[in-house]
């Protein structure tokens, strides 16, 4: 067996193409390329303009299985396939989310891919990028700022200090912030209150970025944000603020996607990364739309497995953005099939088939529920090098036992050469047009009926349960105008259920909604289920210790 | 008279030419180039270090006198100046500092100069630019998250939690942060304990960053930052975290002088912003070094008044960096002259001679000061439309009969077309060999008596005072070995003592030092005397409610 490179040393091994160079493949001038380096570029907002007129290419969904310790390569396969499609010869563009700094520095992996399917730069893309993360970081603390100053000069707007729904954000692993009283030392610092951070990642100003169709459409987002509560339970907007406008300058570069590379030189688009649980969890709609104009294929990912990234995909960014995917691909791997067939992560080395049928119910549950959205699907098996030959076709039969096909694919090992087969197939899936999408729930829907439906429909529970003070805030928030606003799930990503241990495929399980956000700006209710960190925290010994700059100057320690 | 243009507006009407050109004229080949945009860019570590056996240009140090409402145009006159130099066939280069982002929206104007001598793109430059500040406030806050991250999970370093010294920072002005309670929420969060932001500009990193001869040289002064005490007072260092080396990462690009140009075309560097009073004030060494490398004459300035500012940059900058300059210009103009002299922001639009040479006691005494560093010095007037001639006669006289020359330059209306007699001066001056820089005391004096030299020669008090604990804490750092570092005053920079009311040239004033600092990874002692704001806070009318994106996607507001 050759030696085994790390993800770094591939990617720092890379032959890229200047920024121009891959932007012209897909008729992008140099001009309308604002680059940040020789190998990164935000698009210009006039040439986004300027190809609305075009029709629209295939958008292929990219999405796994239930989480494991073991990975599924999700982001792998989604590079992989944009690089099999152009392989065959399709003109296609990956659309990714971009990585979050701060979680680099605890123990998580990179978000660009993997072996020879990355989209490079990667040290760049987990680290300060385009600054995009940092400039929404900047917008959503300037509104937490005026907040706290407008209660300091006399509280005008009548804001109840005690009801300040508007935390801060930053990008970093930082568990001492999630919970701290702010405003101490007296009156010339204010009021102290009780307050928080959040990640970045985290922010409403993230997902308002992700969710917004033009600058004009962030904006009016940013406005609408709901920033407090008066004592009558009345909001108050960051529009009361004049915060939107100021926040929208501050995100006019950011809002622009932003070009990359593969390691085989074609495009992809690595912008916006909305959390996966309190938000929607997909790469930007700009970059997608404007993808769409330019290639005959786009192959974008959803956050965690298809209960909650495909279902928010298709609920909210699709629904929401008019998009209409042609065909989607679920990942699976041997290994994270045995784990949820119930083999524990030490024993994955050793030849499991029984455990590898078992696990393949976690499989068909989402190959049936992507099918429910009206797309049709195949099941992309991400090679490892200890997979067997008896159980990857355990995975193959199972798959054709429902009617449908699994395709092993080596992309990690040998780039787009070991995902051709697949490419082949999504070609003639999305070809077909079998594809008749169409959301789980209609807009007129009740709000807390919404979430049952998921729950009943996507996770197989017996029902959504609440108390009467959540299903009281729904009812408000649905006389306010409100209930049409399609829901965001925040539940376990390891589990259909709520108990992140409970693998496989269960059935029959209640689904208790603790609490409920309203993301006025995003244009979305979340419903909590479980607990849900927005701020993590750093393990006992992070991952910090080992990154750094190495004699060359290159960096270490990223993977 | 012609119509008079806002700053904004001059700038957006600048013909900018491609950032490879401005490069080109000083020698930098584009690949060296590293583009944010077409009007910005990183000079690469590479031809930095490829240029470093090249002979030093002539240094400029723009300074002013103590600063007043009335404004005395400190960057405009720096960038003007370049500007002339260039006119008048001097290859010069200006070197200021990078802008914070957050002040922008309390009451601050930009800090890119005015009128027609103004850096580009002055947008840019207030917002994000290339990201320098975002990463320092990553860097900063990665430290800040590891101490805390330290203590939950052991202490095992037995960092007294009572003595942590390294706060967190943001670039915004958010007075509900100056002193806030972090870790609430129970044994999931850590430890309770007072904490507090300040302003990214005001953070260690950012002096460190500005005094750095190199990225190797960073990732050491990172190291030895201080970032709490034992029990035993004995410190705890970044080191001892293993954050040096992944602040380092984080700051690669952020280390590297960012040229962008004047209206005029001419190179500007803009890189680094520490703040004026608890840090230098200046612009990176990195900067003006390679500057200096690369043209005749490199034009740049320091913070404050000459009191705070030139003191600082001859003691700690060119003490520390090997700088010698070759000449100072003095800044002043009639109408801070006139406040110095006594006459209200209100009546300055009114003749008053009188005041002009009660004021001028002020300048006079700067002159004198700049003088004692051996470097020759030069006065310019900054020419206002209110000003009269018997005025700025006056200026003139007054200077004249302390030996020296002031020169009425007019670069804010005219340009570079303004300044031509000030760059003639500047060159005479500097070709004279009349400069024999030297800084105020050696690095052998003890701590208390460096300062105490300061009080006495610059700001001519009778003494420097401090309690016991402050001399005690001085002498334990001499015993730990920092007694050879030099001392950076933190006083209001409105006046020669420590009463911001007092203008003119008062005498006799003690300086009470109320705390000292150690800023070990800068390499300076803080000398605090009086009080210090690290995070300021908004207005109750911010500025914010009046930036915004104009129908044709341009900022409006920024000034």
């Amino acid at each position: 067996m050759a030696e085994v490179k790390s993800d770094i040393e591939i990617a720092r091994g890379a032959s890229k193409k200047a920024i121009q160079e891959v932007g012209a493949k897909i008729g992008i001038p140099s001009g309308d390329l604002l680059p940040y380096g020789h190998d990164k570029a935000k698009v210009s907002a006039s040439f986004i303009k300027s190809v609305q007129g075009k029709e629209n290419g295939r958008l292929i969904l990219v999405t796994a299985i239930n989480p494991t310790p073991a990975g599924e390569g999700k982001t792998t396969t989604t590079v992989g396939l944009g690089d099999g499609l152009n392989r065959i010869g399709k003109k296609a563009v990956v659309c990714i989310r971009e990585a979050s700094l701060g979680p680099n520095f605890g123990m998580k992996g990179g978000a660009a891919g993997g072996g020879y399917a990355q989209v490079v730069p990667m040290d760049d893309m987990n680290l300060h990028f385009t600054g995009d993360f940092h400039a929404i970081t900047s917008a959503h603390n300037l509104l937490s700022a005026l907040i706290d100053n407008h209660i300091y000069w006399g509280n005008e707007l009548a804001i109840d200090t005690r009801r300040v729904a508007w935390r801060r954000v930053m990008d970093m692993n930082d568990r001492a912030l999630r919970q701290i009283v702010v405003s101490l030392g007296g009156v010339a610092n204010g009021y102290p209150r009780e307050a928080g951070f959040d990640i970045t990642v985290a922010s409403e100003v993230m997902a308002i970025l992700c969710l917004a169709r033009d600058l004009k459409d962030l904006e009016q987002r940013l406005g609408d944000i709901i920033i407090a509560y008066r004592r009558d339970k009345s909001p108050v907007f960051a529009r009361d603020l004049k915060a939107h406008r100021p926040m929208a300058v501050l995100l006019k570069d950011a809002i622009q996607p932003n070009l990359v590379q593969t390691l085989e030189n074609n495009p992809a688009f690595v912008h916006g990364g909305p959390f996966a649980n309190i938000a929607h969890g997909c790469n930007s709609v700009m970059a997608t739309s404007t993808a769409l104009k330019l290639a005959d294929y786009v192959v974008t990912e959803a956050g965690f497995g298809a209960d909650l990234g495909a279902e928010k995909f298709f609920d909210i960014k699709c629904r929401k953005a008019g998009l209409k995917p042609a065909a989607a691909v679920i990942v699976a791997t041997v290994r994270a099939l045995k784990m949820n067939g119930g083999v524990k992560k030490e024993d994955l080395g050793t030849e499991n088939v029984e455990a590898v049928k078992k696990g393949c119910a976690n499989l068909g549950r989402h190959i049936e529920n992507v099918k429910q959205f009206g797309v049709p699907a195949v099941v992309g098996i991400n090679h490892f090098h200890s997979d067997t030959e008896a159980e990857i076709q355990a995975v193959k039969d199972y798959v054709a036992s429902m009617g449908e096909e699994a395709i092993l694919c080596r992309h990690w090992a040998q780039g787009s050469a070991g995902i051709e087969e697949l490419a082949h197939k999504v070609v003639q899936l999305a070809e077909s047009g079998a594809a008749q999408f169409a959301p789980l729930y209609p807009d007129e829907l009740g709000l807390f009926d919404k979430i049952d439906t998921i729950v009943k429909r996507i996770y197989r529970g017996s029902e959504a349960t609440a108390d009467k003070s959540v299903r009281d805030q729904l009812k408000q928030w649905e006389a306010q105008g409100y209930g049409h606003l399609p829901v965001c799930m925040a539940k376990t990503q390891y589990s259909f259920s709520t108990d992140p241990n409970l693998r496989g495929a269960p059935t029959g399980h209640s689904v208790p909604v603790r609490e409920v956000r309203l993301s006025a700006g995003a244009g979305f209710v979340v419903a909590i289920c479980g607990e849900i960190m927005t701020m993590p925290g750093l393990p006992s010994k992070p991952s910090s210790e080992n990154i750094y700059l190495n004699e060359n100057g290159d960096i270490e320690g990223l993977s």
